[in-house]
C-alpha cells in the first residue's frame, strides 16, 4: 500500500518495519458474570472495556482472554504472539493455573510487557514478579482518588496534565508491601485521608512491568478517558524495545572459554554436560 | 553479670539489650555424602562448616539444618528464632518442599536476613524473592577467581583491602539473570575470561538479602579465610534494623478513615469484611 | 563505670566499643532572627530544637552550626568529627559558601550521613547529591499533612504506628524532582488535595542520605513528639555502617597489575605519573 | 515522497512524524591538536570519529562541539535543538565554563539525553548528574578489554553477541565511584586482572544517562565497529520518550487547591509570591 505525497520518516524506511504493537487483554471474567451492578457498567467484561481503550490507538492489535476459557486463553501461541499482557484478577486468583502462570513469567522475562491492574497486586503473576507479599489496606466506600503525576515528562503520563480525578472509587493505602519500584510515574490522595503509590515500574529479565491502581469493578472507572488515556500509554512503554532474552545456563567448557584456560582439579561434572537447575 | 570498670557504651545500658543474632546454615547435604572429594574437604558437610566460619564473629548463635530432617529442619519454630537464614543448594533445589519455602518466604518478608551462597541463585527461596530466572553461564575448570570490592567502606567487605583471590573455583559468568541490585558489593574476574556480579543485595519487605557467589562443593572454598570474613560480615548486615513487618491486607471501613468519609455508591464487600487474596 | 547485675550483650564486650554517635545540626538562622513568629516558637533557632530532639537519645551528642558563624561553623575538624549532619536552610541557600559545600560532599562521599530537612530541598548540598533540581510545588495555608508509613518496619519509622498527622504545616506536592529514591520511607497526604513522598533514602559514595519533609519555620513542627522521632531514628540510620570510603583515583602500574602483564602501545601518561582529575 | 509497493505501518502514519534525532558530539579537542599519536588515529577529532559514528545510523542528524569553540559550541540554541550529548573530555575538564555547564544540567533534566565516554567519568556533568565522586583505578599499558553483557536483550547491547574485545585500552577498575545504577549493561574483563562496570544507565529529571567505558585517546577505540555500534544504540536509547519536563516550583495558593481551603495559621509568603530558591 502506498501513500503518494507522504513525507516518509527515514526511520521508517531504513529499520525492519515494526509490527503492529500486539496486546492481550486477561480478564478473570468472575464479577461480570454474578454480579448485576458490574454487568450493567460492562456488558462484555471487564477485559473488553479495557481492550477496547486500548484498541483507540491505532497500531495496535488487541485481543482478550478469560479464565474459563481453555488454558485460560494463554496458550503458548497466544502468548508468543503478545507483546504486552494486561492483567485484571480479584475474586479468583488462586483459581489461575499453575503452569499458565509459569508460560507468562517465562514471556514476561523474555521481553512481554505486563501490566496490573488493581486487584491484580495480588495476582499470581505480579506476586511473582514482585518476591513481595504485595498486600496493602483497602476500603470500599465510593471515595474520590486524585493521582498525581511524580515524573511530568514520563511517556506513561503523556498527555495528562498534573493530576486526575476519578469520583468514585475503592481506596488502596500505603503499606503496599512491593520492591522500591524503578520508577514511581503516579501517588494518590484519597478523600478517606490514606494515600498510595498508583503507578510504579520495574523491570524482571527483559521485561517491563507496570501496576496501575484504578480500576474496582462496580464503578466504571475503565470508561475514564484518563484512565484509558494512561491503559495506551502504558502499553507502549511496556513493550519491549529489543530482542528476546532466550533463558539458558550453558556450561563454557574450559577449551571454549575466551582466555587460554587449562582445567585444573576435581570436577563434579563432565565436560559439556548441564547443570543442575 | 557484671563487669567491673569497665565503660560501658551508654546504648548498651539504654536499648532493650540485644539478644544474640540467631543464624541458621541451611544445607541441602547431598555432595557430601555422595562424593568422597566433597566428603574430604566437608567431613561434616558444606553446611557446617560455613556455620563454624560464621560462629567465629562472638554474639553469633548458629545452627545447621539440612534437607534430610524433617521440614528440612525448617520448622515454623526454627525460623521464628531465626534472624538470618544462610542457604546452599545446589543438586537438589526441586527436592525443597514448598511448603517449607513459604514459610521461608513468609518470614523474610517479615524481617529475616536471607543469604543465598553459589548455587542457590537457583533455590526455590531465591528465584522467589527475586522474581527472574536466575540464570547464568558457568564451567567447573577450577580456574581462578578475584572478586573486587566495589564500595570499599562497604559493612560487606569490612576487613577486606581492594580484591580477593581464590585459587580453584567453578567460574560463573554474565549474564546474570537477576533484578538490578540494591547495590553491587563485589564483581569478580576469572582466569578464563569471564566476569560476575559476586556480591549483590536486595530488600524484600523487611527482610534484607545477600547472593554471595563463591563456595563450589569440590573445593575448600568455606575453608578460605576471607571467604569467612564476608560471611560474617554479611550476617551482620543482614540482620533486621527494626520491627517486624507482620503482612496483613485490612479493609479500613469509613467510619475508621482518617478523615470524615461518607460510603458512596455500590458496593462488592460488606463492611468489616475481608476481601479476596 | 560498672553495672552491677547486668546482662551484658557479648557485642559490647567484644566489638571494639563504640564511641557515641556525633551529630552537628545546621541552621541557616535567618527567619529565626528576622521574624518574631519564628522566634517565638523557636527562641534559640528552629537548629537549637532539632538538636535538643535528637540529644533526647541517649549515646548522641549533638552539636549546632550557623550560617553566620566562620565556615559557617563547619569547619574541617568540625565535618570530621560529625558522624552526622542534619541540614536546616530556606532563605539563605545561596549565602552558603561554595567551599563549605565541597567540605560536606566530601565528608558524606566517605560515610558522613546527611539529613535534609524541609526547605532544604532546595540547599545546595542536597541538589549537588542528587544531580536533580529538586523542584516541588508549595502552598503556605497552615493545613493538615498526615505521613503514612510505606515500610511499617522500616528503622526510622520506629515507634510510630502506621501514620500521624502535623495540624498546621506549608504543603509540599508532587511532582518533586528527585531521583527515584532507594527507599520511600513516607508519604504525605494534604488536607487542599496534593501528595507528596515526605522520607527519602539515598547512597552517595559511602553516605547514607535521608530527605524529611516537616518542617516549616512558622509552625512548631519541631516540637512536635513523632516528628522528634523520626529525626532521632534517622540520625541512628544514618550513622555509617563501616570505615570511611577515601576517595582515590590511582594509576596501578603494569608491574604492579594482579595478572602479569606487559605494556603494549603508546601511553599518554608515565608510569606512576597521576592522571587528569 | 512516495514509496510505491511499500507496507507502511500504521504508527508512521496516524503519529506526529517523529523529527530525526539530533546528537551533538562534544569533545574537548586537546590531544588531538597537541599529541601527534592522537591526531594520526584522530585526524579530524575524536569527536568527528565517534560523529561519523553515530551518523552511520540514518534518521540521525549529528553535529559536533569543541572546548574551543564560543560557549564550547554549546549555546542555549545547540542544546534545544539536541535531542542526545554526547560527551568526552579528559585533560581540560575544569576549562569547561561553569555556565555551560548549568545550561548542559537543564537540559538533562529537561530529557536531553547524556552520554558519557571513557575519561568524561570525571567531567563537570557527568560528576553534577551523578553526586559522587566517581573516581576509579586506572593504567595504561595497552591492555586487552572484554566487555560481557549483563542483560541480552538491552536495547545498548542490540547486535552484539555476548561479548566484545577490545585489543589496547586503557584499564579503568572498580571501585568506581558512581551511585548504583539503574541497570547495568556491560561489566568489563581486563588482561591485567581487573574488572569494571563499563556501560551504566541512570535517569536524572527526564534525562537518560549512560556512561560508556572505552574510549583512550591514544588507541583506535572509536574505530571498533562494536563500540560504534554501542554508540548508536546507546544514543537511540538516551533519547526522550516523551514531552519536555519544564522545571518549576510554583506556589499553589489555597484558592486554587484542589480540595476546599481556608488558610490558617501564621505566613511567611503572601499570596502568590514566588518562594526562594
Amino acid at each position: 500500500m502506498s501513500r503518494i505525497g507522504l513525507r516518509l520518516h527515514p526511520r521508517c524506511l531504513n529499520e525492519r518495519m515494526p509490527r503492529r504493537l500486539r496486546v492481550t487483554v486477561w480478564g478473570e471474567n468472575v464479577h461480570e458474570r454474578k454480579n448485576p451492578i458490574v454487568r450493567q457498567i460492562y456488558p462484555n467484561g471487564m477485559h473488553s472495556t479495557i481492550a477496547e481503550a486500548i484498541a483507540e490507538q491505532r497500531g495496535f492489535d488487541v485481543r482478550t482472554a478469560t479464565l474459563q476459557e481453555p488454558q485460560h486463553g494463554l496458550t503458548k501461541s497466544v502468548l508468543e504472539e503478545t507483546d504486552v499482557l494486561v492483567w485484571w484478577g480479584h475474586a479468583a486468583h488462586g483459581k489461575v493455573n499453575d503452569r499458565v502462570v509459569e508460560r507468562v513469567l517465562a514471556r514476561v522475562w523474555e521481553g512481554m510487557g505486563f501490566i496490573a491492574l488493581h486487584s491484580a497486586h495480588y495476582s499470581k503473576p505480579f506476586k511473582r514478579l514482585m518476591g513481595t507479599t504485595c498486600s496493602l489496606t483497602w476500603r470500599e466506600a465510593g471515595e474520590k482518588e486524585r493521582l498525581w503525576i511524580c515524573n511530568p515528562a514520563h511517556p506513561i503520563a503523556r498527555g495528562i496534565d498534573r493530576s486526575f480525578e476519578i469520583s468514585n472509587t475503592e481506596m488502596y493505602g500505603e503499606p503496599f508491601a512491593i520492591p522500591a519500584p524503578d520508577e514511581t510515574v503516579f501517588i494518590s490522595w484519597f478523600e478517606g485521608g490514606e494515600v498510595f503509590r498508583s503507578g510504579c515500574t520495574w523491570k524482571r529479565g527483559n521485561g517491563k512491568i507496570f501496576y496501575f491502581r484504578p480500576g474496582h469493578e462496580v464503578y466504571p472507572i475503565y470508561h475514564h478517558p484518563t484512565v484509558r488515556q494512561v491503559l495506551r500509554n502504558a502499553v507502549r512503554w511496556a513493550a519491549a524495545d529489543g530482542a528476546k532474552w532466550i533463558d539458558t545456563c550453558p556450561q563454557i567448557p574450559a577449551e571454549k572459554a575466551p582466555e587460554p584456560l587449562t582445567a585444573k582439579g576435581p570436577r563434579l561434572h563432565r565436560g559439556g554436560e548441564k547443570g543442575f537447575r
